[in-house]
Formats: C-alpha cells, structure tokens, sequence
C-alpha cells in the first residue's frame, strides 16, 4: 500500500475502500451546531459531501471517502477545509 | 422487560441503556438537509436532542434515548414528534 506523507494532522486514513476519519469535539451543543451548520455549506458550495457525518451534542465524526481509488490530494484538501471551518468560525474545539 | 406497548410505528426500541432508533431514507440529499435542519430546530425547540444522528447523503439514522430508566411517553413523543417533520416539511422518504 502507498504511504499517504501528507495525511492532514488528526485524520486518520482507513479501510477498504479509503477513508479519511477525524472527530471534533467541542465544549457546548452551540458550538457543535455552528460546525454542522458550516461543513453543509462548505459541503454544498464545493459540491463535495463526507461519505459519514455522525454526531452528538459536542462531537461531529467525520468520514470522507476518496474519490479515486486512494487517497489523494483533493481528499486532503477537502479535510483541511473542514479543519478551516474551527478558525473561520473561531470555533472553541478539544483536539 | 416491560413491553412497549405504544412505541411508535417504525420506531425500533433498543437495548442498555435504553434507546428509541429509526432510519430515515430519502431520495435527494436536500431533502436530507431540510430534515435535518428541521430536526435541529425541533431540537433546539423543545430542548431536547437525540443522543445521536448518523446521516450521508441520502439518510438519516436518529438515536434517542430514554429520559427516564426505561423508554416511556416522553420518549414517543419526542419520536412522533421527529416523525411529524416529514409531514410539515412535504418531504418524500422510503419507509
């Protein structure tokens, strides 16, 4: 199997087929809410949606899937989006 | 075990602690989104959430559970109440 060197910080690469797992966690349902709130817009203005989005009152699990047959470059990209969503929306997370 | 006599239709009553989980199927993630946007308004609402929403683009699996040590009237009605954002929101799903 290919090494994935560039793997986004705090996701996890997974499984058959591919995946790119992270979970946030966050002090109050607010904030959690805000999170949800900006990763569908994120998700409908690039027009790319995770595979999994699983969550709670202060988690969000997020599962992308790659859109070839590996990992790659626009996968990473569209984790560091979703990461870029706590600093856009100065959101208070527990890494 | 207590029966449950009035779970609601479709509902699913689930083991310890105790949990009220249905699936939810849809054939367009927009209509995957105004449920779940109807849902977190439900929520904030009534002040109550699901311990849980699992959801992709074209489902919805929702976890509540119990407020008391067992499932009871509350539990369904919040279920039924989760249900009725169907209705309100005209949104066709597959049972």
């Amino acid at each position: 199997m290919d090494r994935l060197p560039d793997l986004p910080e705090r996701w996890e690469g997974r499984g058959t087929p591919p995946t790119l797992f992270r979970r946030f966690e966050f002090s109050r349902y607010s904030e959690t809410r805000a999170f949800l709130d900006a990763l569908a817009a994120l998700a409908e203005h690039s027009a790319r949606h995770p595979q999994n989005i699983n969550f709670g009152a202060t988690y969000v699990n997020v599962t992308i899937e790659a859109l070839g047959t590996g990992l790659g470059t626009e996968d990473y990209e569209f984790a560091r989006a979703i990461d870029g969503l706590l600093t856009a929306g100065n959101l208070a997370h527990k890494d």
